[in-house]
Formats: structure tokens, C-alpha cells, sequence
């Protein structure tokens, strides 16, 4: 193709609101534009790159099994009401009604509509296991979309169902779907990180997470210090926390005080008043939803987990209780709660703003049999010091792990080596899903002995947009974009250097020799200077450049030059005309 | 492939609401499924053949020079209020409001989006011309989607816009795009028949619909009978009225009557009581839009053009007046209007519902210097006769064409032969656009003095699902579909015939050479009865049937249908595989 006929879309100016890499490279290279916030256009190159991914995704689907169709992207409400997420879904699923008033969504994700789908078809075990898959349009409404395709409203996603008899099937099908997707990453040149991940508050039972380490990625993944013996990596959402030092278990004898703590607010506060390690104080977190209010104690170094929060009771969402709220559980202004003394019990029910919530307190298995800790008084700039556990607070319920791991933690694995802290962005999931939408949507085969079962799922998704801006993030330099062969949108970026049109002319026939070898080349053609077409040969970044000037002229000589590593040579045209069809 | 790796959908029953043989044929043979009224699941080989018929466009725009681009589909608001259409677009555009409540809207088609983007790269003439397309997913909320893909809510379109420094440049890829839509269609073996349409209300300056001919085709075309010599194509909308016989001018003497006529109300009725013509009876039609009032009189033997009307008024939208309005300007019930003796004038602003109305007259030029003509008396249950054309009502305004052409009309053309009509499905448009779009988005760029200068712009589109629905109308027979080579799922259906696993081996080593042999087939591999596996094979409709059974397992021979034509060779599989290979 030649540049006058396919158009370069490069631009100098980076766009005012790009914060990375792959958003700045593949603006100013003319792959992409912002049309608004979170979405974005493709521009000729962006869309070649973007359909050779999905191709690399088709092959690798179908070559594993997978069965490719296409659900419409606007799905009726009753299918998302009969699984409880059209409020489940909350303002994230974008909603609209048609000209008769029925509800529609804009699918984020198609569990509920594959499901109905396979209901349709599926009567036997006989048909089981089969994969669905397709590559289509999803939509979410994000608070703050950013990062260019990284984080965006209007997105192609590959996303995959399987269906099965039992977990020892769905888990055969994961595992392929895993191998799958090491298949594809790799053809795509892309590193990544293969994690454990959360498999959420509404079951599934297991997950892993393709992610692709990078400074910011909006996730934080611990890696196991010894990657060759251990290998364990996980989201930090999910890694159980096991200190590098354990917490002193301890009885004091000495009673409950509550001390005047005038300005002390914070944790950091607290352990410099007393003049303790911040160990010893008793972190106190109110969380509120439309049922309950929530108390929770963790140990005062150590933040929160808010997954495994959520996942310990069972719950998609929640809040940081309001003022009045803590003030009532409390008896205390924000900021001075514990565990001692408090004028609320557990399971009690109180009213908050005329609804009816019950107290639940939850304890970080760190706080178990401890002595000597400091939390907060229950009263307004007072602490309580003198606490032990089992006296002053029991902790009932053990092995509650609410406590977030992070860097330099013990490996929840080996328990041998420390955790090593990386940030991260998901290209890829795959996920047990188990029965929540065939039982929702009550989808039945029948087994070998004529009794109904329902089927297990499993789900799998790749985000294509966001793989292709992730090759960019790893692979650029100052000049540009640096593609890989796979997903180059041509191989050869050709450069002419020419004064005069019989020059001219030789060049063009060279690009018509390469066309007529079936070569995969961009043409440069434009009456421009060398340095313009050398700049945007790098910004564009195709796999390979080819330099035609004088030498070639004269001699029928060319130089190509590789783009990643800057190697160049010289080769005769007919041994690269040759090479290239053989 | 095999069947047992990717299942067929067939199915018996034809849909409950299936009226056409494509929906019928394309659900039970399992290519398509409803998911709700206007939304389609595409299955397996329906997505293959949708995204071959995808493959056969995008290579023929590419050949003609088209730069392919992809559109976010959910557009927003301010785009759409630029060009005046957030408003003009109405129902049919379905629209939604993000979690910040900014307006955005499914794009029905992209005239706005793309014109925004031409403004964010062109510069100069130099890069003009450009004709940026895509092949993407639109929605229109229509009010009775119909016939499966044929007319749905949901679908995938090429839609192509192209950009101009005049109109003869235009005309140039206007011109292209003829030739490369009739590469397409012949491509996809569907025979068009390319007819001039109507531009519309909003200015263009030429239109052209693909369409294929067909009982259940929404839209009439009229083709001059005389194909070879004239050849003139039209929709009917956009047909000039020449009568086959002259409607008689003609003075009479008499004076205007008002005749008592109790229960005489259609045009035959009117006709009959006065013994005359239809002809001779003015046919009054009144409509009504937010600023007027506007009354329509054309021959009594004819219906009037509603399209040919809009036109005149430069309006898209119209109404029939409401029997208020109605008895207001006629002094009578609805039923019996005239141009005779009227309350009201033209040009008079009268009040109807407290709004002012400008009431407006338009005579069909067929009624131009007639005589003895009869109309209603402007009194309930009354009508006029003896009315004079230049006396009793005056045509000011000459040739205006307020009648819909009809089959056995002149031909507007070569005016010699009579007019044929027939009914057709749309499957792609070109279209000259102007400077709507360019004018409202504020596009220029500077042409060769350096001056502004504001583009010209044609769009052209396809629609996929629709091409893929009429090929079926087109190709079937009482057993199924009969898809042509070029977009059938695969070429060859392989039917195994066997009683035993020996048999079946030896049937899947065939197959597995057809597969070493890059051969595209589909293996019926399913241990079912053959009468199942020929009736699948035949509803499916993929272009070549194979049948291996006891000839083949004895002397290597296999059997060769076509679907199309029944026809039925025999072949060595030797010859068979080595013939493929060449």
C-alpha cells in the first residue's frame, strides 16, 4: 500500500490528556483518536493492528475447541433480571429503553445471554463439554476512563463460555483455556504474568488473571521471591497474609485505661503518643450497607482488604459508614473506635436514618491472643491501652484473613520467601464460574441416565484494545512504536530517497516487485523530506524499514533496518526478492 | 471441521413468527436465532458466512481505494446536535444518557462521526480525495422489525463517506463506488438491480439503491420494459409521472354547481354517481407540520406521493391533517374538500390549537388547463361539478409532480414504452450527500490558492446481515439453502456412510487427507442415521455435498453433489484430491 493512498494519520503533539505511553505513542502515530471521553476511533493502521489480533485470538480459540458466535450487544433487561444483575450491575452497565419502553443493556459481559443461548440448544450431556466464544463490542460506563484503550467505555472484548457435566470437565477446559491464552500472548510477543486472582463474593472456584507488568497497571501482583522453586503469584487482592514476623502473642494483666489523647488522630499519631510499634494498636474500620453496619479490627500497620471483606460476607458492594452511623455505634466522633466498651453488641439491631441494621463485628485472626494494645477509646480524642484479647475483646471466629499482603510479606506458598510487590494490567481472565447463571436462567440436560443435570460453567475473556495498547507499553522507544511481526500492520515500512521522478521510478518499481512477491509492505511515496518519512517510519514502528536511495540507484542495493534493534543491512534486491518468496 | 467439534444448530420447526423464507430457512438450518424482536444470535455458520460476505466487501472497497477506519458506535450528543439531527432523527435512533448524564446515541449511521474526524486530519485539497469507510454495528429502533435479517434493530453495515474539493471528483468515486458495489454483489452471486432514488428532502444531487428484486421487498421499483435499449430503473418513489394516456384539457361553459351527494365518499362512488371518469375528479389530500396547513389536489384515478411531496415542501416530516384543521379551512367534515370556493386563501395564517398555521396549496400538473371536473363541495355531504382550470382554481405554479409513477406508466426516460414494476429489497446505496454535513461541522480545508474551501461528501453503504438474508432468498429450494462458493461455510459437506468403526476410520482418513490438502469441508461425523445427515447436508445448503459410503470403501470412489443443481459425479479419490490441489 502506498502512502498516497492509504494515509499516515501522525500528528507532533502529544493529546493534553494522555498520561502514558501507549496512549501518547498511539495517538501521535495515527492509530487511534479520542472521540470522547473513553471512546476512541480506529484509525486505518490501529484497526489493521487491532483485527490481526483478533485473528491471532480466532486461530487460537478454534484450534483449542472453542465455537465462534456472535450475540447481539443490546440485550433485553429480562435476561439480566432473571440473574439479578440488572441491579446487581449498578451504573457501570449502560441501560436504555426502545420506543416501546423495554429495558435494554448495553452488555459489559455476556453471561446472561450465552447462557439463554445454550438453553436453546443444549438437551444432552452428549453435547457437552463446548466452548462459545466471540468477538464483539462490550460497554462500561467507567467513573474515569483513562489510559487511552487501557481503560475505555466502548471496547472489544473476546469472551468464551463453556458449558459442562461436571468440575472435572470445566476444569479440563480451563486448563486448555490457559494454555490457550499462553498461546496467544506469546504470538502476540506480549509477556505476562499469570496470577491467581479473586473469584469474587458470587462463588466460581478458581481464577487467574493474565497480567502484564507494568508501572501502571491499576493492579497490584506478589510474586513469590523464588519464581523457579515456588512460583507462586496471585492478585493482591486474593493473597492470604502471612507476615514476614509474627505479631507477639501476649497477656497483660494490667486493666483497660482510657487516656486523654488531645490531636491524636492517626495511626502514626497513636504509636508516637504512646510510644509503641504501630503493631500494637487496634485499627478500627465501620463499613456500612442496607443491611448492616460493620465493624472491623486489624492490626494498626496493615491496611484493609476490602476483597476479602467483601467475599467473607458475601457481598458486591459497600460503603464506608456515614458519620451519624459511627457516632452511634460508637459514642465517638470518626476516628476514635475499638474494640472495648463500645455501646453497641454484636448482632444487635439499631436504627440508622429509619432503617433497621444489624452490628457485625469482624476480627483480623493477627489480633488473636494478643495483649497490651491500644485502640480507640470510643469517646472523642481518648484511647484505650491495656486491651487483651479474650479478655477485653473475644475473638470467636478464627482464621478471618482481612488484612491486604503486600511487598516483602511471607509467600503464602512456600512460607519460605518474601513476597515481591509488581503493578500490573489484566489482559486476559479465566474463570470457574460454576452454576449461578444455568441454575439462574434454568438450564438443564440430561445425564446418562435420563435424570436433568445442570450444567457448570466456565468463562474466559481477552480484552483486544487493551492487549494491543499493553504491546505497545512494552515494546516502544523515544522514537516511537516498536511492533512485533505478528501484529505489525505491514512488515515493511519502504522509504524512497529520491531527487528526481526517473529515481522515483525505480523505487516504484521495487514496491511493485514486492507487491507482485506477495510482500507485506508500506509504500512511503510522499513527496517529502528523507527525515520526515525516517521519523514516521520509527513513530509508526513497523517490524522492519527499508532505506532505497542512491546505493540502490546505482547498485540495486537496499538496507534494511530493524526497527527493534536498530541492525542494519545491506542486501542485494534480488536475494531479498528471493529470500522472501522461498 | 467436524460435526462433533462444531455442532450444527438445525432445528425443525420453522419460527412461530417467520413469514419469509429466508428467517425460516436461515433458523432452522441453524445459521441465525431471535433473541428479542429485532435482535439475532448469529451461530456458528452464520457469523462464517456473515464474515465472508464482511471479507468480499472490504477486499473490493480496498481495491477501489477506500481507507478503512472503525467508528465508536455509541456517538455523542453534541455531534448529532451540530448537524441538527439529535432532534430530526427521532424514534428511530436509539439513545441513552452515561452515569454523568451526557447524551449519546446508537449510531444509526455515521455521517456526523466521520465528518468530526475528517476535521480533526484534513488540511488541504492534497488530501482529497478520501473515502473512509467501515464495516461496524448500527441500530435503528424500527417500529415493526420484520423478515429475521432483513429488517432488524441490530446490525452490521459498510458504511462509506467520502470527501471532495468539487462535484466532478465526487462524481468520480461516486462512480467508483457503482462499479465497486456491482463487484460485490456479482461476488456474492446476488443479482441487483441498481435503481435512481430519491435524495431526500436534506439535498444530495444523485442516488442510487442496490436492490434485489423480490415479492417481499418493502420498497417498489419501476423498470422501463424496454431493458436493453432504455433501461431506465427507478424506485417508485423518486418515478416521474407520465401517463400512458393524456389526461383531456379541455374549457366547459357551465358554471360551477354544488350538488347534494348523500353517501357518496371514496372516488369510486363519486365516480359512479356522476357517471364520469375518475379522472375528472380532483382528489384533495390535506396534511399538517408545526408551521402549516397545506392542501394537495391531483387527479381522482391516482395516489399522491407523499416522498415527491416532502421534497417540494423541503420538509422530512408530515402528517395528515386532524379533522379539526380539516373542517377548519374546508367549512365541511373530512371527505369532502375541493379547490373551489374554500374559506381560506392561500398564504392566510389561520389559528389551529392556538398555534398559527400558513396555509399552502399545491396542484399536480396533471389538472393544468382541464375541465368539467368534479371535487368535494367544501360542504358536508356536497359535492362541486363543472370546476375550470384558470377559472374556478388557478395552477400558478407549473409542473409539479404530486403523483406516485406506477406499473403500466410511460417510461419517464425514452417516454415510449410502458413501465414494469416489481418489488425489491435495498441492500446498498450510493449517495451524493453535498455539503450538509461538512457545512454544519464547520470542515475546510484550503485548496490549491490557499483559500477555504468546504468539502463535498458522498456515502455509500451495505448492509451485511441484509445481503446475507436476500442471497438466501434467492438460493434455496424445499430442502434448505444453497449458498454460492464464495460465502458458503464451507465447500464441501462430508457425508460418512458406515456400520462399523473400520468403515468409519476408513471415512476419516478422507477426511483428514481433504484436510492435509487445505480443503474446506465440513465432516458430518455424528453416529446418526444417513437420511439425517443428507437432510442436514441439504438444509445447510453448503455448495458441494461429498458421499463416502460402501463404493468409496471398496474402490476409493466418492460421490460429488452439487446443492445446486442435483447433479451427481463420481471420482476417484485419488483424481478428486490431486484435481483440488492444482
Amino acid at each position: 500500500m502506498r502512502a498516497t493512498q492509504l494515509p499516515l494519520f501522525t500528528q507532533k503533539e502529544d493529546p493534553k490528556d494522555a498520561q502514558v505511553v501507549s496512549h501518547k505513542l498511539l495517538t501521535r502515530a495515527g492509530y487511534i483518536k479520542k472521540q470522547a471521553s473513553g471512546f476512541y476511533v480506529f484509525l486505518p493502521f490501529g484497526w489493521m493492528v487491532h483485527r490481526k489480533i483478533e485473528e491471532i485470538v480466532r486461530k487460537n480459540m478454534n484450534k483449542y475447541g472453542a465455537v465462534e458466535v456472535h450475540l447481539p450487544i443490546l440485550t433485553p433487561a429480562e435476561l439480566w433480571e432473571e440473574s439479578g444483575r440488572w441491579n446487581a450491575m449498578g451504573a457501570e452497565m449502560m441501560r436504555l429503553k426502545d420506543r416501546h419502553a423495554a429495558g435494554f443493556a448495553l452488555g459489559p459481559t455476556h453471561e446472561e445471554s450465552i447462557t439463554w443461548l445454550a438453553k436453546q440448544y443444549l438437551q444432552s450431556y452428549k453435547q457437552l463439554p463446548v466452548n462459545y466464544y466471540q468477538i464483539g463490542v462490550k460497554y462500561r460506563d467507567e467513573i474515569r476512563p483513562r489510559y487511552g484503550l487501557i481503560r475505555c467505555r466502548e471496547f472489544v472484548m473476546k469472551d468464551a463460555y463453556s458449558f459442562h457435566i461436571d468440575e472435572k470437565s470445566l476444569d479440563e477446559t480451563y486448563q486448555k483455556m490457559r494454555e490457550c491464552y499462553r498461546d496467544i500472548f506469546n504470538e502476540c510477543s506480549l509477556e505476562t504474568l499469570s496470577v491467581e486472582a479473586d473469584s469474587g463474593a458470587m462463588g466460581g472456584s478458581g481464577s487467574e488473571e493474565f497480567m502484564v507488568a507494568s508501572a501502571i497497571g491499576e493492579e497490584t501482583l506478589l510474586l513469590c521471591s523464588d519464581d523457579k522453586n515456588c512460583g507462586y503469584r496471585s492478585n493482591q487482592e486474593k493473597t492470604p497474609f502471612v507476615p514476614a514476623e509474627n505479631y507477639p502473642v501476649e497477656k497483660n494483666e494490667k486493666t483497660p485505661k482510657r487516656k486523654d489523647t488531645p490531636n491524636v488522630k492517626t495511626v502514626d499519631e497513636v504509636a508516637d503518643f504512646f510510644k509503641v510499634d504501630k503493631k500494637q494498636f487496634i485499627k478500627t474500620v465501620i463499613y456500612e450497607n442496607s443491611e448492616s453496619i460493620i465493624l472491623v479490627f486489624i492490626p494498626g500497620d496493615r491496611e484493609i482488604s476490602e476483597v476479602k471483606l467483601k467475599n467473607i460476607l458475601g457481598v458486591a458492594e459497600l460503603e464506608m459508614a456515614s458519620p451519624e452511623a459511627i457516632e452511634k455505634v460508637t459514642s465517638a466522633a470518626v476516628g476514635f473506635a475499638g474494640p472495648f466498651d463500645l455501646p453497641v453488641k454484636e448482632n444487635e439491631e439499631i436504627i440508622i436514618n429509619k432503617n433497621k441494621k444489624k452490628i457485625i463485628f469482624l476480627y483480623d485472626e493477627k489480633l488473636k491472643g494478643r495483649g497490651n494494645l491500644i485502640s480507640g477509646g470510643n469517646k472523642t480524642d481518648m484511647h484505650y491501652i491495656n486491651l487483651q484479647e479474650g479478655r477485653d475483646f473475644i475473638i470467636s471466629k478464627e482464621f478471618i484473613d482481612l488484612v491486604t499482603a503486600q511487598d516483602l510479606d511471607l509467600c503464602p506458598k512456600c512460607k519460605k520467601n518474601k513476597l515481591k510487590g509488581t503493578r500490573g494490567i489484566e489482559v486476559g481472565h479465566v474463570f470457574k464460574l460454576g452454576k449461578k447463571y444455568t441454575e439462574a436462567l434454568n438450564v438443564t440436560v440430561l445425564d446418562k441416565l435420563g435424570k436433568e443435570l445442570i450444567p457448570t460453567m466456565g468463562c474466559y475473556g481477552i480484552g483486544v484494545g487493551r492487549t494491543l495498547s499493553t504491546i505497545v507499553e512494552q515494546s516502544y522507544d523515544d522514537k516511537g512504536i516498536i511492533w512485533p511481526e505478528s501484529v505489525t500492520p505491514f512488515k515493511y515500512y519502504l522509504i524512497g530517497i529520491f531527487n528526481n521522478d526517473t529515481d522515483k521510478k525505480e523505487i516504484e518499481a521495487l514496491y511493485e516487485k514486492m507487491i507482485a512477491n506477495n510482500m507485506s509492505v508500506y509504500f512511503d511515496d510522499r513527496d517529502e523530506r528523507p527525515g520526515i518519512k525516517f521519523n514516521d517510519a520509527d513513530l509508526t514502528g513497523f517490524t522492519l524499514q527499508i532505506v532505497a536511495g542512491k546505493n540502490y540507484i546505482k547498485n540495486k542495493v537496499i538496507e534494511i533496518k530493524n526497527r527493534k534493534s536498530g541492525e542494519k543491512t545491506e542486501i542485494s534486491e534480488s536475494d531479498f526478492l528471493s529470500k522472501e518468496k522461498s
